[in-house]
């Protein structure tokens, strides 16, 4: 049986169902068709009354509080990832709900690790019925197979944020990790013992969720300021010994890439980004925390040094490496989503120029605008893209769901995003005929970089012209593909069965693909 | 006719119309005995394909912006105060609408001044069918002399912001005027030629109305931050010459009395709040600008300096008192939702610490708590009080609508709530039988301070214990009325007519007294 069981074809030709997890959904309709008509998110109005007078919200444990936001089955519970593979919470949340018997409720975490392995038993036992929410590792891997009861559903970190704004992911109980908190539920997470950086993730959650529950390692004086999470939104506040540990919010890809190959890619996209006459006094850019961002980053920041360049913001995932450049007055201001390190920790604590964002800031494509479109560059990694430009960054080439999907959407609305990828890996080449999942479709990705040369994408006409000249590598796609396929031979599409394990939502809510059933 | 045709009495015992300028509306039912079962306002959804995708969004005039955010009768436009009586767009709105021959709009400031004068000619010609919101001066004369052909409804700031989250007010245009901008409608109050401070009283109105035009004199680079307003929630971004006279910001108000009787009253009040164990190592309390809470603040700043005592935080209306005292270390925080002089802008602009707040944060009713909630005491002054306690900052003695509603009655939730009045003013008692308008239920006012004594309200028996041995001229409340009655006389009551002119509503949204038609 599959687990949906109608399919139509969207404007991207792609095979999609119609109803996911039992709710009617709209199949993607091409770029910038899709326009909401509906009205957004009316949440629970909540009345002093029903808060304690001295504003003392704290509850002897995590169960407790869960107890008293009424968990039951089938309710909706959220955690954010800023604790990345270092998080404890989602786990206990989870084994309280075993614990107490409870079946069938809805995770949609910020996005999913590999320590969040332990969830599958309560996938298994039916305490969790599906994961809606960026899936990567073990998890991701379980999906992938179909041992999941109900659809997996990715959105973007801006696709989550919109979903819950529009009223269409209703979260019964936010359960949110804070550094440091006070007992009003004021808390942030740049104080207390374990900081982890800005709380972007918990805003829409904090908003529009019926409870949320504080958890923290500290619980400090009121008021606990900066207040990322403000109290007059919190239910409870739970102190537990540990939230997390802090050494594991940190992956290995924060550093800069030492792979010949990757540094060249990252100097060929700098290169491209100054021929393209974006390089220029008050730029606005992306710099992401990949070992290949970092690299571009490494040249941008030499070419700014060397010509008295300065950017006016760039937005982070911030490393100690932005950090420094902002020491060095190379740039006005960072936009923090998500911190990786402890000195970003500390700029982002005591330089006010150093600012924490939130998702609707940032990546909302139900807004007014957003600062994703207001960069002039933003450079993203990949697992695959196509001949038409399409990107795929949640599935490998053999169909398995391994990445998380995060902001990569949201980016594409940048004035020129880059794809960064090595033309194979693996002996598997990167450029398809077709991606094997679509999660950004073509028409949005302006160049593809890999090491044997820079794609850029026909539609950009404005960005040809500029660079025809610049004596850089420039190259057809199919060519560059004939290249790569000549030299690791054409692999096999992956067996994939025809049942529907996951769907890739668009940043407008409607439905862009489905991840198909691994045979292997 | 009567504006309002039916009328009933409510729990405060004060006769109230069940339909308001057409809607149908809640009397008062009691200290926190209304509870809301509705769910809060569901926005209108945006989406980014609807704005520039270079996020410019100015567009050359008021008008314009005006005009394509579809301005037509019956439409509800807001604008914000914190120009105070220096403001010019409120007016210029209005010009704009009556030179359109639009008629029957509903102006919501979140204050009107003696500036907005110019309005009454839009109020007779049919342009402004009615005004809800803080009303004083002028406008508020007019309106007391059954003027205005709506009736006025006078909702705290907290209840403003209530109102319109709860989906109770809709304002199809919120008009917010910035002393700085960029073209995306990032926007702030402290950057700019003329900065006027922190930005509280327009969260509610960029959140939830339908369209938002940005008005500035100075339009900066993107981005402009602090964003106060982010530019994911503006419409369009209009430049004007001038947006206001900073001059105007400060009223006379913001300096410590120097009248012997108003001194009086103040000490006794440090006196009382230190008798009381309130004036402790991390109290938290509200600072008002106005003269009297000045002095209290003086007097209690004096004694935190001998006793070596800090206050963990202090909400302001701030001025450079209140920033003096932050810098010699006299509090870790101030929280500002307005901000009075030049001294206090650089302040809030430059210490971490000075911390613009929110309207949701310090005063809404309808939320998980608040920080008034959180206050160990507040200072306020008034126009009456009455024997059960009762005040009225609204309305003269003789019936007339003269003064702001403000926040007098969110901070009735802080932990101790002090009304500091004279006796008597201009020979007629402060001290009535019964308030001629209910704006705060007496259950709520702990202590009145006078200069001839300090009355308790005998509900708070941990305060009369507290004090009773202090020394301090504590006082029954009707002995106090008598001796005073015995100097002025009583007064007659006010000639008010049948004919209701405006409403109070309470926090909650319920409607706590009619303001009569002056028949003089």
């Amino acid at each position: 049986m599959k687990k949906a069981d109608k399919f139509v074809k969207n404007a991207a030709g792609r095979i999609v169902p119609t109803i996911i997890n039992g709710k009617e959904v709209i199949p993607f309709q091409g770029i910038n068709k899709y326009r909401p008509t509906h009205k957004g998110a009316a949440p629970r109005v909540p009345t002093c009354i029903d808060y304690p007078a001295d504003g003392n919200k704290s509850v002897k444990s995590l169960k407790e509080a869960l107890i008293k936001s009424g968990i039951k089955d089938g309710m909706t519970i959220s955690t954010h990832h800023h604790y990345r593979n270092g998080d404890y919470i989602s786990n206990l949340v989870f084994d309280i709900a075993a614990e107490m018997g409870i079946k069938n409720l809805r995770w949609v975490p910020s996005a999913a690790f590999p320590c969040h392995k332990p969830i599958i038993k309560h996938l298994e036992s039916g305490v969790v019925h599906h994961i809606e929410g960026s899936l990567n590792g073990p998890l991701g891997d379980f999906c992938s197979h179909g041992k999941m009861a109900g659809l997996g559903y990715l959105r973007s970190h801006g696709g989550r944020y919109r979903a819950i704004a529009d009223g269409e992911l209703h979260i019964d109980i936010a359960v949110m990790c804070a550094s440091a908190a006070d007992m009003m539920g004021n808390a942030n997470g740049v104080l207390g013992k374990h900081p982890f950086g800005p709380m972007a993730f918990t805003k829409a959650d904090v908003k529009y969720a019926d409870r949320t529950i504080v958890v923290t390692d500290s619980l400090i004086e009121f008021p606990c300021y900066p207040w990322e999470i403000m109290g007059n939104d919190v239910d409870f506040v739970v102190t537990v010994d540990e939230i997390g540990d802090p050494q594991k919010i940190v992956s290995g890809t924060t550093r800069i890439t030492k792979s010949p190959d990757r540094l060249l890619i990252a100097e060929y996209i700098a290169k491209f980004v100054d021929a393209a006459g974006i390089l220029q006094n008050g730029m606005n850019f992306q710099a992401g925390a990949g070992g290949t961002s970092l690299a571009f980053v490494h040249f941008i920041k030499e070419m700014m040094q060397e010509r008295g360049i300065k950017a006016r913001s760039m937005i982070g995932g911030s490393t100690k490496f932005l950090v420094d450049m902002m020491q060095e007055g190379l740039t006005d201001y960072i936009f923090d989503g998500q911190t990786f390190g402890l000195e970003a920790i500390d700029s982002l604590r005591d330089n006010p120029n150093h600012i924490p964002i939130g998702i609707f800031e940032i990546y909302d494509f139900h807004a007014k605008g957003n600062l994703a479109r207001m960069m002039d560059v933003i450079v993203l990694g990949s697992t695959e893209v196509d001949v038409n430009f399409n990107a795929n960054c949640v599935s490998h080439s053999d169909g398995r769901m391994l990445h998380g999907i995060g902001g990569f959407q949201n980016c594409m609305l940048a004035k020129c995003t880059i794809i960064a990828v090595p033309s194979f890996r693996d002996r598997i080449p990167v450029i398809k005929d077709e991606v094997t999942t679509l999660v950004a479709p073509g028409e949005l990705v302006d160049v593809i970089v890999t090491e044997r040369g820079i794609c850029i994408n026909p539609l950009r006409k404005d960005l040809i012209e500029a660079t025809k000249n610049s004596g850089l590598p420039l190259r057809d796609i199919n060519d560059l593909k004939k290249e790569v396929d000549e030299i690791c031979g054409v692999p096999n599409r992956p067996k994939l069965s025809d049942e529907a394990v996951a769907v890739v939502e668009w940043i407008d809510g409607t439905i862009l693909d489905t991840i198909r059933k691994v045979e292997a």
